[in-house]
C-alpha cells in the first residue's frame, strides 16, 4: 500500500523517492544492514534516516518516568509519521537529533530526500500511516539471545555502559519490546534473521547465515533461473509456514558458501536486475575486514527491490 | 488567497485553525502586539508561533559568513513554509528553537495548533507559499528611527548587548532589511504603524498613536455605524493613497483619546462582532502598568478579524 505522492523541485527530476523501511529492536543489526546499501549507492543517491531521534524526553527526564524509549508515549511518533510522509513526497525535513552518548536532545538537522531513502529505527512500521509511506518494508528478527549479545558488545564498547547496565536495561525494556517493537514483524514484506541455521547443522558460534522470509505482499525477484544445484551451497529457496501459519518463501543464505560461489550468485542476481552499474563491492561488510556473504546477499536482495520499485 | 485544508483528529473538532500572520523587522513590536491577543484568547484557544528560529547557522557559525540573519539564505525558509502549511492544516510541528541569549540552536519543541494561530517573525510573508497559509496578514511598519530606538532599548536591557553593538548590528542589517524584510509590507492585508501622527500635531515623544491601513484584500469590519463625531477623538477612518499609489482606508487610532472614549469605541466594535465573550481587558498593555489605547484598539481590530474569519 502506497500513499499518493506529488513531487516538487528537489533535484529528483520528477521521480518520487523510493523508500525502504527497516524496523527492529535495539542492536538487531539495522545500521549494519543499512550501511552496505548506502555505501553501494552513494550518499548522492540514497538518504539514510534513523528515526530513533523522535524522543519526547531526554535521558535525564526519562529517569523520572515510568516508561522506556520503546514505549510509543516516549516518542513523538506523530511527528515521525509526518516526516516519513514528507520525505516520501520528496520534501525535506528538519529532523530532531538525539545524542546516544550523553542522552541529550540537540540541534535538529536538515534531511533532504534523494532518489532512494532508507529509514531505520524502532518504530517505523508501528502505525498504518508510517507503513503507507514505504515501498519495501523489512523487519530484523534476530534470535533474542543473539541480539542481547550484540547489544552488550555494542553498548559496552561504543556507548560507555557496563555489561550489568546493558543487561538491566534489556530486562527493563523487555515488556515494551514485546508489546510494541516485535509486533511490527507482521507488517514487513521481508523478515531477516541472521543466525546459524540449526537444521543445517551450523554451530551456534558460526558466522551467522541469513534466513530471509519473502512474503507475497510485494513482488520479489524471480530467482528460479538463478537458484539451482550449483548455487545451492550459497542460497536456496524453501516454502515454509511462518510463525503465524501463513505461507512464505524462505531464502536461506548460507554463510559457509565459498566466496566464489557467493560472488557468482550475486552476479547472477545483479544481471537479472539489468542495471548498468557494476555489482557494488561494499556489500557484506560487518566491520572493516570482516565480510559476511550472508549479509552481502541479503543486502543485494534489498538493492534489487530498490531498483525494481523505481522502475515500477 | 487560502490553501485547501483538511483537518484530522487534533481537538479542533473539525474546524480548521484560523491563522493570523504578523511580519516585521526586529523590534518592530511584533511580540507586544501578539501578546495582547494571546492573553485575550487564552493559550487553550490560540497558539503563538515565532518563526525567527529557523536559523540555518548558530551565532558562532554566522561570524564566518557574509550574511545577516535577515538574509533568506541564512534561514531554513523552506522548512518554515512547510511548518506553516502543516499548522494551517491543523497538524502539529516539531519547531526548531534558537536561543536569543547565547545564539545557540537547541532542542526543538512540539507546537500544536489550536482554534487560532498567530505567527510572528521576520519572514512569514516572504514567499507566496507562506502567505497562502494565512487568513489575515499584517505588516508592522514603525518609522525606522523609532524601531532603532526600540531595538537599542530591548537588546541592551534584555539581550545583553551594548548600545554600540546594537547600532553596529542595525547598520550591518540595513541592506538585508531593505532587500528582504520591508518588501513584505506590500503583501499585508493590514499595515500597522505605531507613531505620533504629525498632521494631528502629536509631538515625536508622545505615546504613539496607531495608523492602521486596511487594504481591500480582505473584508474589514464595517465601522460606519461606530465611527462618528463622538468617537472621532479616539478613532477615525480616512481614505488615502498608500506609498505605492493604491487606495486604502487608513484608520487613525489616537493615543490621546480619553480611556472612557477608547473603551466605548472598543465596546461598540465588540458588540458589532457579536461574540458571546466579554470584551477582553488584557488589550493595550505595552508592559505591566503601561497601557496604550492605540495598541488596544489595534489588537481589537485583529481580534475582530480572527472571529470573523472563523465564521466565514
Amino acid at each position: 500500500m502506497t500513499i499518493q505522492r506529488v513531487v516538487g523541485g528537489n533535484g529528483l527530476a520528477g521521480a518520487r523517492p523510493i523508500m525502504l523501511v527497516i524496523a527492529g529492536d535495539s542492536a538487531a543489526g539495522k545500521t549494519t544492514l543499512t550501511r552496505g546499501l548506502v555505501d553501494a549507492l552513494g550518499a548522492e543517491r540514497i538518504t539514510r534516516v534513523c528515526v530513533d531521534d523522535y524522543h519526547r524526553y531526554d535521558r535525564a527526564e526519562r529517569k523520572t518516568l515510568p516508561f522506556t524509549p520503546l514505549h510509543p508515549d516516549c516518542n513523538y511518533l506523530e511527528i515521525m509519521e509526518q516526516h516519513l510522509q514528507l520525505l516520501s513526497l520528496g520534501q525535506p525535513i528538519l529532523k530532531p537529533v538525539y545524542d546516544h552518548h550523553d542522552g541529550s536532545l540537540g540541534r535538529p538537522v536538515l534531511v533532504e530526500p534523494r532518489e532512494f531513502i532508507v529509514v531505520e529505527g524502532l518504530f517505523p512500521l508501528y502505525s498504518k500511516l508510517a507503513r503507507a509511506c514505504a515501498d519495501i518494508t523489512v523487519f530484523l528478527d534476530p534470535p533474542e539471545q543473539q541480539r542481547r549479545d550484540w547489544k552488550v558488545r555494542r553498548d559496552t564498547t561504543r556507548r560507555g555502559y557496563t555489561e550489568e547496565e546493558v543487561l538491566r536495561d534489556l530486562d527493563k525494556r523487555e515488556r515494551d519490546s514485546a508489546d510494541y517493537i516485535r509486533p511490527q514483524r507482521t507488517h514487513a514484506d521481508i523478515v531477516v534473521r541472521f543466525a546459524p541455521i540449526e537444521e543445517r547443522g551450523e554451530p551456534p558460534d558460526a558466522p551467522p547465515s541469513a534466513m530471509v522470509l519473502l512474503r507475497p505482499t510485494i513482488r520479489h525477484p524471480d530467482l528460479s533461473s538463478i537458484l539451482g544445484e550449483d548455487t545451492r551451497q550459497a542460497m536456496h529457496l524453501k516454502l515454509l509456514r511462518d510463525d503465524d501459519g501463513k505461507p512464505v518463501d524462505a531464502l536461506h543464505v548460507h554463510n559457509y558458501a565459498s566466496p566464489e560461489t557467493a560472488r557468482s550468485v550475486a552476479e547472477a542476481i545483479w544481471r537479472e536486475l539489468g542495471v548498468p552499474e557494476p555489482l557494488p563491492d561494499s556489500l557484506g561488510e560487518i566491520e572493516p575486514g570482516n565480510v559476511s556473504p550472508a549479509l552481502g546477499l541479503t543486502q543485494l536482495i534489498l538493492l534489487f527491490h530498490l531498483f525494481q520499485a523505481q522502475r515500477a
